[in-house]
């Protein structure tokens, strides 16, 4: 059986352009004891895909030019040589960026049983959840009544956090671009903010006219011009979760950073880089709080979905110009 | 009664000149019941007393124009009208700047009672000790074996920290620019590495030789280059304990930031700010841990120390050219 996978020969400066993804094909080697063959459904790709194609280790490995690029993906068993999998199982697991793939059944999981569409498990149920549950719970230590500002709200991630801030009943915030984002942030009840057009001191002018007291949690997901203006606005005792500074993925080189940084001491302020993989363990607490509220429609999770494999760089590239509304997902 | 005090008529603009400071004198007021009258020994010149000259509310009240300025002293209770202290005791005051004191007495603290010179309640037993103590425990969470770096190694605190940092057992390096500085850092056992000279990309280098295997804790009191070097060398899950960022404290405008505040994701390390006086309950735990080994001599603790009121701008202005070996004095 063939396998239909993209890869990349060389390691890209800058965003990388569409030409950078080659489409190959293989045949896969028999199936061996303990492995099982997965038709890939839907696949993920994310903005943590741009750092593993510069080929040094950063917080994970770097993809290998010229094999299988990774990434979460869930499909439907079609063989199996491992006693926990039969044919028709759905699984979750990081072969994903091909259509068929083959792995040993110990690198996948089989789906919980919440009444949720399965590419829910790629996003709202997957790794962009516990991201925004661990962020916010976990590094910034949320609590009632906090004032959280959320930057790329409207992403995958972000769109998730600011629906668990606002349970929290403070003022929650969040910047984004896109005018749809915008306006489904304030359908949220959250007061949305466009970066579009502003330097950082107006960015950090409208943040204080959005929350004048300013922010106890700042869920940083961008860099750049964001944080300069969230650190402006920054209670004492602040925390700053850092998921993610997609601002500066494709800096051919690092760009300066904020002026301001003087803040975390003059507010006392704590900002924490954590990476979900390594709060795995409380990947269960979040799909038991939140696998029921997603089933019964509670939590309002976007999908941004490209049909067919030749669709995948479009989807990953899009990423950056932001082009997607919550989860960005390959459907096969 | 006369007093003799500096004041400032207007707030600075970068780098003060001597000029500012205008030596002015009073009439006391007749001492009123709950007051005492100190006759001030030593006063204490610290880099945090610059943000006070600006005339905004950072962590702490701005001076006023025109009044006293303030900070620690140590000095003779002359005249007590409190039943608290009497003629002749030895106290701990804010209300520095000065050759005679007037203050209520809850204001002012009777010295410990270790076998130390009065100067040292100013310093090593004092506020810069207790945030030396308090940034590497409580808000580094020091642990033993850590490797531990620390700017402004030879200034009033960071000369502390890095004894307290030896006593656990790691690689400790220090970055001073003094000859005299890194001399003695030597001889205490940690690894001297001079800015001087250097550009971040230089000093990041010369970091990763003193020690290979990357920083678990980062003694900030300075910002700039020294944090851009130190960003690139830390150890995944490495704290920051943000003190003071003196490098910046003179400028007329911002300055741009570290272009590589992303390693704080990278190495999902943590970032913080503090006031010591945000954590002042830990003075007596410091004090009763820190008394004897001061006393006993196993701590080298300097000092340099300027004679006389008329010295007192000369010796606040030398913090910002780095001219102090450990802690900077004024005797009266």
């Amino acid at each position: 059986m063939q396998s239909r996978y993209y890869t990349i020969h060389e390691h890209p400066q800058g965003l990388p352009s569409k030409d950078l993804f080659a489409l190959e094909t293989r045949e896969l080697a028999p199936l061996e004891d303990g492995e099982i063959r997965v038709r890939n459904a839907w696949l993920s790709v994310d903005p943590y895909m741009r750092g593993r194609m510069d080929g040094v280790t950063t917080y994970i490995e770097p993809f290998t030019l010229g094999e299988p690029l990774e990434g979460a993906a869930v499909g439907e068993v079609i063989e199996s040589r491992d006693g926990r999998f039969k044919q028709g199982d759905k699984v979750r697991h990081m072969a994903g960026w091909r259509d068929v793939a083959q792995l040993p059944a110990d690198q996948a999981e089989p789906l919980p049983e919440f009444d949720v569409p399965e590419q829910a498990y790629l996003g709202v149920l997957g790794m962009p959840g516990t991201t925004a549950w661990v962020g916010l719970n976990v590094i910034a230590n949320m609590q009632k009544g906090d004032n959280v500002l959320v930057s790329a709200a409207g992403g995958a991630v972000g769109s998730l956090a600011v629906q668990l801030a606002k349970a929290n009943g403070g003022t929650v915030v969040g910047i984004a671009g896109d005018p749809k984002k915008l306006e489904w942030l304030e359908s949220q009840g959250v007061t949305a903010v466009s970066y579009r057009g502003k330097s950082a001191a107006e960015l950090s002018a409208a943040l204080k006219d959005a929350c004048p007291e300013g922010f106890d949690v700042y869920y940083e997901n961008v860099g750049g011009d964001c944080l300069e203006a969230a650190l402006n606005n920054l209670r004492v005792g602040a925390r700053i979760a850092v998921c993610g500074m997609i601002a500066r993925y494709n800096d051919d080189a690092p760009a300066a950073g904020p002026g301001n940084l003087a803040m975390i001491l003059i507010r006392r302020a704590r900002m924490q880089g954590f990476i979900v993989f390594d709060h795995w363990e409380h990947h269960t607490d979040f799909i038991n709080e939140f696998g029921p509220r997603v089933a019964s429609g509670e939590i309002d999770y976007q999908e941004t979905v490209h049909e067919g494999l030749e669709s995948l760089p479009d989807a990953f590239l899009g990423l950056f110009s932001g082009s997607n509304q919550g989860k960005m997902l390959v459907k096969l």
